[in-house]
């Protein structure tokens, strides 16, 4: 499943792309005055192969859950069992994801692929009028990884599962009617994991990669850096192996956000990418397919420094800069309505011609 | 009616925002991890007085219209009834703006508060469905300002005029129901008055405020920065005498945007700022009345280097940062979401204890 996916993705359409470009310029508004978001309206008509492209509705964030062998080591003040709570407040409606899905239409699905504890009841009250039901799958490769310190953290077996479990939920939610894919995350001790493999994956410094997660102080830090140091010297993984990077030292979600990204890319729909898990994901998904860029939209620059390396290793201009940090695929939503605008000009906007607007 | 509404300008409710910063501690997420978003939603519920405070829907752009008489010094390419036409494009839905507020549910109000040629008929076909109607208001103070190079731009009872045009047209979307104000402009030439404005308060040289507008060559460029300093060093504006400011170098739609930021301001409503005029003119409100800046929220960084030197002086942080440069209220509108998803993290945000999630 993972080889069929990787041998559909493909360049972006040329013929496309100049299309948009030319009815850019046509457009009631000065050339290039809608800054960057000519260039992505324009990949994304690249990317649907048609322009106007479709408009990206409605959005569909997936939330991975995962848990992480590498909590041992105390690299977060969390409980490990916070992550299973997050997943009934997911399904509860309760998080800041859900508030703003909700706001913008978009559905949310929780993936649990890898919760090492048992997932809570939901505590709060259900769903507000208007808004579709969270849905949760349940797909655990296994009850989280192991500690990436001491063994890699999957089998090569289990990080292939979770990539294909990843590219399973895109077709799903694609199928269902998507018209854009929005990456989540869940998992306590899973910025531990994305630093590695960001940092695997662009060669940078474990210190440069290393952020301080949820909040944690500086000698927790000290010592998630010597985790994650000791874990990429323990395993020396191979950044052109992507399945072997992210069984060394990835978490069951990151690979199923690489596999996610990757069903987008193979069905050629626009993967909005939230935070840090979605960046050392994303650097997955190119080492896989280098023609998956074409489909990935950054929805911001996480504060984690590790976000920032690996955006820039993709080229991707991240559309939200507010030091966000949560995760849930909370900045990838505040992004959306930016993404759909860019597409909607395509769409809506008159040009000098028929509104009798003169040009200079 | 300008001094009145001044009077009512008053400092943010420091008990609402201690309120609103103790309910961020207590919802499900880690401290400060939505980054500058809680400062917003704990500044909103300052201006409010309350917390939660209500939710900014939904939102009213009004789109300013003006013409310059400083066109004539060869600032712009694009010819003086561009700015007719494109009302007419506005009320017609043809442009950006409508694009963009359609998507998020905005009401549109065109003013023309001083277009010199007479309107043009709209020439694409109405409104798609479920989208509210533009509005036109008519309140042309004069047919466009007069050539700043040569003379004052405006009188002072023409400056006060449009002020108390912006206060009227606050109050009365704000009686119709908005929730948050959004600021546009259209006038072809009004980068010119709005870099003479923002230097004239900050006192930052004409050349550091002035910007290439719609795009000019580098003669162009260079004759509009002239055009800039030679009216500074005409008029002398005093900075602690904004309406004195406004009448010497500004625009009508700057005028009138000077007074909707003050009248949201007087009503305890934020008002969402778009570009270089808008923030021209926030320059002139908080001349008016410091307060006023606690009403304001940067929706974008413009293009135009004036745009960055006046939110620096104001202390405002822009939400979005993707090189627009297209005015109409644009940037504004793409930011409002993320707005709107600060303030309802406060309403809709389940706490650790209600959701059972273990804290750190």
């Amino acid at each position: 499943m993972l080889d069929a996916t990787l041998a559909e993705i493909g360049p972006l359409d040329e013929a496309a792309m100049a299309a948009a470009q030319d009815l850019h310029a046509r457009l009631t508004k000065p050339a290039g005055s809608l800054g960057a978001l000519e260039a992505l309206s324009v990949r994304l008509a690249g990317l649907a192969g048609t322009c106007p492209p479709p408009l990206p509705e409605p959005a569909a964030v997936a939330i991975f859950a995962a848990d992480h062998g590498v909590h041992a080591q105390g690299v977060t003040p969390w409980p490990q069992e916070v992550t299973a709570q997050m997943v009934a407040n997911f399904l509860a409606g309760g998080a800041v994801v859900n508030a703003f899905a909700g706001q913008t239409g978009a559905t949310v699905t929780v993936v649990d692929v890898g919760v090492a504890t048992p997932l809570a009841q939901p505590k709060v009250p259900a769903q507000r009028s208007g808004r579709s039901t969270p849905r949760l799958v349940s797909a655990k490769v296994r009850a989280g990884s192991r500690d990436m310190s001491a063994r890699p953290a999957l089998t090569r077996d289990e990080a292939r599962s979770a990539v294909e479990t990843g590219i399973r939920v895109a077709h799903e939610l694609l199928d269902s009617g998507a018209g854009i894919l929005v990456t989540g995350d869940m998992g306590i001790g899973n910025t531990t994991a994305a630093a590695a493999l960001i940092a695997a994956f662009t060669g940078i410094d474990p210190a440069e990669a290393t952020g301080r997660g949820t909040g944690i102080d500086d000698v927790t830090y000290a010592r998630k850096v010597a985790v994650v140091r000791a874990a990429l010297a323990r395993h020396v993984p191979d950044p052109a192996d992507p399945l072997g990077v992210l069984a060394a030292v990835g978490g069951l979600e990151h690979a199923a956000l690489a596999g996610f990204v990757l069903g987008g890319a193979a069905r050629r729909v626009p993967v909005l990418l939230d935070g840090v898990s979605a960046v050392a994901a994303a650097l997955a998904a190119v080492a896989f397919a280098p023609d998956a860029v074409g489909a990935m939209v950054a929805g911001h620059r996480s504060a984690e420094p590790g976000a920032t390396a690996g955006l820039d290793r993709l080229g991707l201009l991240p559309i939200i800069d507010l030091g966000l940090r949560l995760g849930e695929g909370t900045g990838a939503l505040l992004a959306y309505p930016v993404v759909a605008g860019a597409v909607r000009v395509l769409h809506e906007v008159a040009t000098f011609d028929a509104a009798g607007v003169s040009e200079k």
